[in-house]
Parts: structure tokens; sequence; C-alpha cells
């Protein structure tokens, strides 16, 4: 990985044109050493002339979303999603008041809430996820990113996503890259607003899936209460990276263990590569977490880092700005 | 659906000014309604100031490939490929000269291979297809690839493609298209080619598939036999497409009633669409077939196809060129 870290002629030179002609396409990432392994990554594989150049179809870089595009406290905004509409649905289903796991979401006790099991969630996950066609999923989706605000903050969760990752994926883009997402959370929630809010068309989503079938009288396509596997999480997302793209990403971007295995496939290629873990360690303008958090947990890929030659962006350090400015609405 | 058999003014003008430039996009195509109904489709759709226009990121087309892209007589090319990597693999696995349903393949007798039912395919498909991993898969068939010769014209398999569907190919690509196959052949071995002779990379490729799991050892994806559900034909193939794509094809080209949902899937939205059947009526140049032949079986799509609008695509008749001319090797 020495390459990776060398800052050659050429990337310099870019940077400082750049500079100059005041189009910094990082505006939003400080000084420092993520900002320059990522400035001279792209510079030696876009290099024509260079030894680690990658022609623009292998330029395949994955991002986790949870967590790395978007935040993840105080829960996954997916369950947010979840409990907004077992609760909208609980009109239709009266018997749910007495029956857990969806008793604990209808209680308004918070406490009855953090303590459902995997199997509760995974009901509840799939009460409001299937049951339905693809379109009606769809509009349930749209209405919710919309509507409902993030607890802490009261901005749309499609507001908490963070501005330096914005610019990366646009500057990645602008150099010739394939953005894709590549994410724990289920995949038509993600694909809802992947396009809108990062420039991530439906066919670069890579998510949790639920089993489909085609219903034979209209050609809609209805969803199952069963989960594809693997789930697209630690060891699953190579795996599932492979069904979808077919070729090994030489740029990951994750930000939990549950990326290691994605981090660890792209760095096993020939050539440059290019591995970075986001570090939530600001506590003041983000959330501080790692070791100790139950969602987004990280502490090998903290350890491991250091001598796999991965870059750990630390988001109190490089990043100059947390989230994006609100939208006019 | 009568406004895609309209050639406007602007489809008609751009057909005039490539004529006179010499560079007519289709030369393979014989002129005919087939040719016509392309050339106004996509003008349609392109034509920003027309009623049909579909921004650039919706332009998607799904092509079969088996007898759609390439010939599929006398047998599947993977069949081929199956049964060579079972004579090849022979010598490690003394136990299959006495052993059905290997003892078919290795007998060199073709009354018993053809007698072979759907259970013994699958066996002979899984034999040759997993317990591997994607690396190894991948040797062995870049090397039949460039080895293997169709047994009646004697060229290599990537030269039993359709010239004139190579050159809608690049057409509709120059028009800002995605092109994407959807086959219900395996996904893996189609990625070995369709970049270099589709121009197709392998993230657009749909195809049947084999469940993986990562060798925590080595990081290796291992290939296990068994088949991903639903198989990437008839009705699940409209599955498959909305778990990689995430949107509607307006495009749609088949040639068997294993398209049918495909085609039907790709017509049922909201402006202009267009799904095309490929007949294979040319006894002479290729193979003549439909209802009676168990490969490629078209029956239904040929009975609706009038009512339903599609085009339905004749070898004979729209084929000026069948096989492109052999590569230089």
């Amino acid at each position: 990985m020495g390459n990776a870290t060398r800052t050659s002629g050429l990337a310099l030179a870019a940077i400082l044109l750049a500079a100059v002609a005041g189009a910094d396409p990082l505006p939003s990432w400080n000084d420092g050493p993520a900002r320059d392994r990522i400035f001279s990554f792209v510079a030696a594989v876009t290099d024509p002339y260079g030894k680690g150049y990658v022609a623009p179809a292998e330029r395949i870089a994955v991002f986790d979303n949870d967590g790395t595009l978007w935040a993840e406290k105080p829960f996954y905004f997916q369950a947010a999603f979840i409990v907004d509409r077992i609760r909208a649905m609980a009109g239709d289903h009266p018997e749910w008041k007495e029956k857990a796991p969806f008793r604990a979401v209808l209680s308004d006790d918070p406490k009855a809430l953090g303590g459902l099991d995997l199997h509760g969630l995974l009901e509840l996950a799939m009460a409001s996820h299937t049951g339905m066609s693809d379109a009606e999923f769809e509009r349930t989706a749209d209405a919710w990113l919309t509507s409902a605000r993030h607890p802490t903050t009261g901005r749309p969760y499609t507001e908490m996503v963070y501005q330096p990752m914005l610019e990366l994926l646009e500057f990645l883009r602008a150099n010739g890259f394939q953005t894709w997402i590549c994410s724990g959370g289920g995949i038509d929630l993600i694909r809802r607003f992947s396009e809108d809010v990062y420039g991530i068309p439906p066919e670069q989503v890579i998510g949790t899936g639920v089993a489909k079938e085609l219903r034979k009288e209209d050609g809609a396509l209805l969803r199952l209460p069963e989960l594809l596997q693997p789930i697209n999480d630690g060891p699953g997302k190579p795996v599932w990276i492979g069904r979808h793209i077919g070729r090994r990403p030489i740029l990951a971007f994750g930000n939990s263990d549950g990326d290691f295995e994605m981090l660890a496939d792209a760095t096993s290629g020939p050539g440059e590569r290019l591995a970075l873990i986001l570090h939530h360690d600001d506590a003041e303008r983000e959330w501080a977490y790692d070791a100790d958090s139950p969602v987004g947990r990280l502490v090998r890929g903290l350890k491991e880092a250091p001598a796999r030659g991965w870059q750990v962006v630390s988001i109190k350090r490089d990043f100059a700005r947390v989230y994006p400015r609100p939208r006019s609405r």
C-alpha cells in the first residue's frame, strides 16, 4: 500500500491547480491525512501514464450507508420507519395491541421498544415491509421520507447525510468512478432517495432484500416475508457485491465491523486500493461511539486499520462540516 | 402503443441525415417494419421536445441472451460447456464412469445425453459450476470460451452472436440507453465475455446464479451447489430485474416464451415502450424453430404479439447479415 500514501507530482499539480482555480472538490474536508490519501489515490488510478492506472470500467467504489453516508443515531433510521409504519397500520390490526412484538411499539414505552429481541424486530420489519406490492411499499416509503423528522435535530432523515461524503461521491464520479451503496439496510427503502440525495441510481444500490414474486393477474411484484440470504452485512457484503457488480471494488468506505469483510475484499486485489473507515468521535457535532455501541460497533476495524493500511477518517478532525445546509423547501 | 409505430418528423430527419452521412447505425438490418419501429422508438424517447421523451437514467433496455443475442442450437451453449467440463474433470472422478448422470456424458452416446431429465442436467450443472472458488470457475470458463468450437459452424461460440443485435446494442447506448442482459443462463459464464463481445459490463448482466459464501481463510467466494431462486426465466425475470435494476425497463427483447413476462413487464408502464421478439425462421442461414422446439419454444409470444403491439423480428426478413465477420486471430 506504500504507493497509495505517496502524493505523486501529478496529484500535487492537480490539487494545486484546483486550489488556484478556486474549485476544491472537497471543501468540507479539513486538510490532513485522510484528504491527502483520497487525492493521491484518485490521482494514482486516473493517471494514464502512471503504473497505478485503473481503466474507468474498473473504478468501482462501494459505500456503506448507515453511519457512513447518513447518521445512525439514536437508532437506525430504518427502525424509525418500521415503528412509524407499525403505528400507522395499527388501525387495521386491532389484535396488535395485545400481541408481542407489536404491543411494544404501540405502548409508547421506550423501555419496551428497547427490550425487543432480534426475532421481534424481524417480525416488525416483515409486517411493515412485506405483504404488499412494490408499488405500494414505494408509496409508503416516499411519504415517510418526506414527512418523518429526526428525533433530536428535527431535520428530515435525508438531510442527516454527511456533506463531506456527498462531496467525495461527486468527486469520485467526476473522476470516472461508479459509486455504489452496499448497506445492511433494506435495499428498497434506500433506492427511494439514493438518486436524489446521493446521486446514486437504484441499479447501484445493494442492500438486504426480501423475496418477491410476480402476481399473475396484474404483473405486480409482491413482497414476501422472507429475507434474501445472506443478510448484506459482514461476510454477506462481498457475496452481494459479487452478485450485483461482478468485479472487485477498488475503493470501499465503511464505519463499523459489519463493513470489515467489504473493506478486506476491496483491498485484496492487485494494484492501487483504498479502504476507509469513518470514526464517529465527535459528540458535539454528531455522536461519539465505537466499541460499546450496539449500532455501528467498531473494534476490529480500528485495531487492524494501521497494519492493513486502511485510512481512518475522524469526523472531529477531518470533517469541516458535518451535515449539508438545509434544502430550501 | 399507437405513437410507437408513427415515425415522427424528427425520427425521419434523423434517419435521413444518418443515411446522407453514410452512417447508418443499423447496417445489418433490412428495411422494414422492425427497423422502422426501432428508429421511431429511439427518436421518440430521445426527443427532448416530444411527449414521449424519457430521461437517460430511465432508458433501460433488457435483452435475453440465448437465442436473442447469440444462437442456441443445436443446444444451449452452456450445455456444451457443462459437457466439456464434465469430460475434463472425469479423470479426477473415476466413479463417474458408472454413475448416472455422468455416465451419459462420458459414454459419448448422443442418445444417452438426450435422455437426461431435468434432475440429471441439474446435477451435471452443479458438478461443473460449483465446488470451487469464483476465481477457479472464471479460469475454466475463460479457457473454454477461447478453445471450444460450435459443432456445426466450427466457430468460437462468442462469434455465434447476431451482428444486427450487436449494432442495436451499440445504437441504443449511443442514444443514452443502458443495455442489460437478462438471461436464464448462468450469470457467471455470461459475464466472462459480455463486455468484450457485447460491450455489456458484468454489472449489467442478470442471469441464473448459484449461492456463494465467503471463505474465511482467504476471502475467496466459494460456489455452492444451490441455485438462487427464482430461476431467471419466465416470471423470475421481472423479479431479478427488480433486484438488480430497481426500475422498469422501457425496452425488452427476447425470443422465447421464457421471455414473455419480461416483455409484458417492460411494456406495462406509462409512456413509450417497446417489446421485440426474435423469430428464428431462417433454416438456411441459421435455424428455423418455434412451437416444437424444446429450446427456445415460442408460442404465446407469437400469438399475442399483434394485440399487444410487440414487434416480431424475422431473421429471414429483417437480418441482412446473421453473424459477424470472424475476428482476426
